[in-house]
């Protein structure tokens, strides 16, 4: 058996557990109760419009109601989710529902777009890899004259998009915060594709393998890869279906110009669902195919020793007849041979021809290849 | 062969029968024959609304006519369905179609909504988990001003719910029986949760123990839990598929407030049709790579032995070759080695390069390790 | 190999057929050949309304005729299918389309349900089981004061039905002749439960016989079964989908009353449908568990020979080589052990170091296990 | 491995090359280039209506111009596509569209009907079989008074629909070219019947073979029997939703009539349906059934050799050790059993004991199974 | 282990990559990076309308901006596109949106159909065979009198396109830019029929190889044939929806008559459909069937050594028993037949006892067959 790396099966412990995790059974709908590895909460305020740049970091409760009237599009971001009041503070202040401020804190929803009265909310999920795929939850609520979004981890993508508030006035400020949406929507999608392209290289890799060497180990690797695949994949059929909602959606809140914008989004989540089922479908057939090759090894491994055995097997059978003691003296019938002249190479001829007709049999059974034939492979 | 645990297999025994039982072929529908293992009936009456809260247990089928029309919501719940006729009497009371009290009293119905002229009848599964999975029915009938609720068995979290109307006025018991209705859905619905958690802690068991030691012990225990999920699954989807036609429900007993909850409800099945989606999925595999690694482990236990006795093979030979009795008094030609002064020493010798030359073969060739590397393992 | 009953294979030879007789390629449609393993038909009449009831067997065509007016709710049942002439009179006088006559006669049809002006024409399948599950065909059409049934075989479930009418006046003779059909449908479809639950015993006892004693003969019973449940499975589908269209049907034929029924019966077969896909489930499950079984069975049994033989085999090898003949006298060099004072024990100590090393080595490998552990399995 | 029949493998290479023949790419559309194997065409011409038959074989392109206008109902029949001009020129005279003429030259469309102005063209595919399936076109245009029918082959079922408008004045020529489309395309699904049925007892013949005898021959024959299965399979589903769209055609060309008759053509299309994924389903369970019975005779083979070989292991070692040379004269500690007076038949009994020992054990373990049974067997 | 061609590691790696080249995550949508293996863009101008033909290769920008006015219908076609300026400039010209110009570039995207306002955008992809399939992209842009095309490679067949348009007055330059469109697709869709049949042929040539002598080189090939299927059925699946969309567009820039034609292209691909469905579904069964084969012959290598081995164990036990030196000096009772007269005749006819026996027993078991038969195969 291969030496299975026992921090694997660590990391895989970890990773299903991510479902599960929820405030406890009969509880009332909305109890917020925060994840305990949660990261302190900061938050940032971005307001803009096509002749303003306004930020400021690190904002207090206050402060949030207080610049909440300022500028055209209000943007505040909440980095960590551990501080449940300051989260449910800004929800207030923004008129958001109450089972909307759970799901922002219960980080194991599924992606998903919905609609309330003027609002909509939007998770999607962000994914990462480190010894396994992780996938992380960013909450979006879109409203009219502000954007909201949350989410636990630093993640350097999307602060990149901040940036590019400050500096792409014609291409970015000018439109409203429905484009702002789709920018982070589209962000989060475009970084599914350098994790996919990962995991190609992975199954790659894995193939190389398998062809020259086939084990156990390969097996179990790509038994995680095709576990991994398979949250890829539940993660991006949802979020294409999130796009789609929002396309389709007949609030005001989308202007078609920005809708456009998410066809495209949407035609790179066709492409990822391509991708995903690609690598499954060959995940699955790899699996079977180090099997079958595992196999054949293991048939080459035990073919020859056994035809070695087999080829032995008359020889010795000679050598030790001709060991029994039968008193020759007491009379002629009892093994002559061994009085003969040429008794022993007599009976090394007759080894000798077994074994040379054994080995013919076989090879005219092509049971085994001519010795050239191995010297090439 | 593993020791596979006899009491599984009643326990499966006992799984797969719960589907069947049902009143004889050919009686009138609507014929009510009660479970002989179902419990004592016990019946409980909540009464409330924003001023007011009345409770009684135990109650008689006479007070249940006196009570009737008192208080704005009525709720009566029914523990245990033995007594036939007292689930009759009360179904009589409020109009029950004898369909729907026949579902009652047949706990094996799956789970499903239906509309009765100003009446919505519900059914959901509850689980639960000792040796197996076990899925019990709560019947559900929300009419204009009441909401009568059957099950067989006490469950822990539903009685919560009483103690939730008693104490929370303004997010309770303002809201009329729709939500009632909702809460003991979501209650249900969100006992699912644990259930699956604790199925993927026995897949991460297993799979670390597949890794370390695959037997048929294991096969069974996946094949098991296999099932069970299968079990689950069917009723996560039927139960999402209801929630959905509740959303639907265009009767006037479900209001726009609560179907935002149960939206969110409906969130919860599309996130526990993720998770046995994924764990029945990981099961599969897991299964497949449990006899991958069985063959793996067994081709490992067949190598070395099948080596060694190869290795033995010719040098066993040679020792019954010179073990023959060829007169060497005879002629010169009949065993001379054995007059070899160091003919002992040579065939000593002839037998090293043998088994030295086989070994550096089989090494050549991959078919075993140099020590070292075993070691390591 | 296991002793497979060859009565088995007659049957399912039997069983496959059935579906593939009909008319000869290029007869014009509506031409009518009679099964020749056909029963005899004898005609029953039943006339019932509220007030009365009157029946009459065995039927001749002059006398349908004469009845054919009389009573409000006329029901024609037809046992026995070999006289195409009298079904072809009964079809006649009741306007039924040669294509549905057609239809009762080639009993293989798939269940459906069909509208004519007028009229309803609705197949089902009748399950029973003996060495095998066989679906026999009960033709029924539904008209405006008529009701005409056609089945080849008496099935006792469908004679309690006239016993019904006979007795239950309320409940039964009040409705009109769409009760009777849904009454019929009803019946044959609750007789599908016990066969199921059979199937559900045998595959538990396969189960158990598995995990004891996994074999070929099991692989060919479950191999079986499943055929059996692929047959059940399609009939019990189509047949879902026939009490669909019943349901959705807008003839005046069925009133709401019969439709509320129907969705009950809807619900039967919804259920039955979750009961044969979990068996499908399960055998596909256990055919390959089995599989596996059987596999680690005999790796199990080839796992101890094979250790045995090679402990045995260096032991074999000492003993020939100290059973060589070379000449002690011509040099000391000869085989200098065989003339020591403790020569021979000498050689059994290297025999016994040998072979206790390899035990040492194998049960270090987990290869084999202490004797212990075997003798408490 | 088994003697696969080479002429098999060659039947199987003209099967699957049957798809791709076409035009050469980046040809304009329309381009006719006639099938080098297609058969010299022949035309009929028959027309008809309640009182008058004219048939002509035979016809030369000009014979068809004059006789266009004659007869109520005209049918035109070309059997063998060679002759491309003759085909242009009866397309030409009726309309044709160009993309529908190509489609009849090439011989490889999908079962399909394509509504052109006032025209429906159909092409539907005729199974024959002959060491292996062959599916070959008909391709049928109806348009307003006239009904074009295109094919390569004799089709003898084909052939009886003439005799049938000859003789059935009331049921056939009362009806219209409508009614001759349904015929032509009845008659061919038809003949599908025996073809599964030919397939179905292949399959249990094969089954049976497999369950006596299962060998590497047999999986090569349910593997080829699926990929006809598949082909069929292909040709009755498209077949099907050609039907389903006839029937919900709303040109004029097909009247409510004949659509009931069409609705009965769908239902044998649903049963064919129902056939040939039955049969796939056997197929491939069959193909696993067959490997599991080929391992579990295989296993058969390798246990007893082996348990065998394990008896006669040790006794060989204790034959071994006292043909051991060592010189008795030394030491009282050589060898003293040789001395012996029983010393022969205690070595004897130790062998005895050692074998006899053994195979209890191996009985114990139920590894071999007592000398009774397997007489039975 | 076969010998794998390392040649057809790289070619699949090569393969699987061209999915995931991207512009960097968090760029702007419409960024354009030229793919660095991109050819030297070359522009070709052809204007046409019935009464004038007029072309000219290798435009400059500025030429392009002239002529754009000039004729009736104008098609631009771009070669190669590593000129990212160029394709910019046209793009701008025509007013082409700037997401469909990365699509451009970016030539990754799958098949689709883009309605933009007065534009029909469409992505096909060009497929082609050297050592794995590769699937090239041509975009397309059709507007009101202009259609652009784009690709990065030569395409031979692509090239008579403009032959076509040259010289077929009648049947091309009378209609319009989306008669042209058609062509383009329709011509790439044609070229994908060679590939298949390539496909198919090598799936013959396998299905021969795995008869005649299986081995785990087939099991690679067939492998890597299956994901070639798998990336040519994405294609062609989404090539058959983004023609439907074309079909159901309601844009009037595709007339009727260029509709008839578009869906005859839709039939080519639901013929596409079903061969490359056909074909995986033969390389799925051929990878099993190699693996059944595989071991069934290894099987067979395995037996026939072993039944020898067994057939020996015996005799060499007898051999070595009368090899046992037993002082017959001691007693009578030590071994007795080494003192006998026909001791030795008698041994042999022992061993030939044994070794006949167990001869018969392995022929009347079927293990072994009669030399006869052997010879035959």
């Amino acid at each position: 058996m291969g030496a299975i790396n026992p921090r694997h099966i660590v990391a895989a412990r970890d990773l299903r557990k991510r479902y599960c995790r929820r405030t406890q059974v009969g509880a009332s709908p909305g109890t917020l109760v925060a994840d305990p590895k949660a990261q302190v909460s900061t938050v940032y305020l971005v307001s803009y419009d096509t002749s303003q740049f306004f930020e400021k970091n690190d904002l207090s409760a206050e402060e949030i109601s207080v610049l909440k009237g300022r500028g055209k599009n209000l943007w505040i971001e909440v980095v960590g989710l551990a501080n449940v009041t300051i989260i449910q503070h800004i929800g207030a202040q923004f008129g958001m529902h109450s089972l909307a401020i759970e799901d922002v804190i219960n980080t194991h929803q599924r992606p998903k777009m919905e609609a309330y009265d003027h609002q909509i909310f939007i998770v999607i999920r962000i994914p990462s890899m480190a010894s396994g795929v992780k996938l992380r939850q960013l909450s979006i609520l879109l409203g009219n004259g502000f954007l909201l979004s949350f989410r636990d981890d630093v993640d350097e993508y999307l602060n990149l998009v901040r940036d590019r508030i400050r500096w792409e006035i014609e291409e970015f400020r000018q439109h409203g915060l429905d484009y702002l949406a789709y920018t982070l929507i589209d962000t989060v999608i475009d970084s599914y594709f350098p994790i996919l392209e990962a995991v190609g290289e992975d199954l790659e890799r894995l193939e190389e393998a398998v062809i020259l060497h086939a084990n156990d180990e390969q097996i179990y690797e790509i038994y995680r890869l095709r576990c991994d695949l398979l949250d890829l994949r539940r993660a991006i059929y949802a979020q294409r279906d999130m796009v789609k909602s929002l396309i389709n959606d007949d609030s005001r809140l989308i202007t078609d110009y920005t809708k456009i914008f998410l066809r495209d989004c949407y035609d790179h989540l066709a492409q990822l669902v391509d991708i995903v089922d690609a690598e499954l479908e060959i995940a699955s057939s790899l699996l079977e195919v180090c099997h079958f090759f595992m196999s054949a090894r293991m048939n080459d491994v035990m073919k020859t020793p056994t035809l070695i055995a087999t080829i032995f097997m008359p020889l010795s059978f000679i050598a030790s007849l001709y060991g029994m003691n039968f008193d020759r003296s007491v009379s002629a019938w009892n093994m002559p041979e061994l009085g003969w002249r040429y008794g022993y190479p007599f009976s090394l001829g007759l080894m000798a021809v077994c074994g040379i007709g054994m080995l013919i049999y076989f090879l005219c059974k092509h049971w085994i290849k001519p010795p050239k034939v191995k010297r090439r492979r």
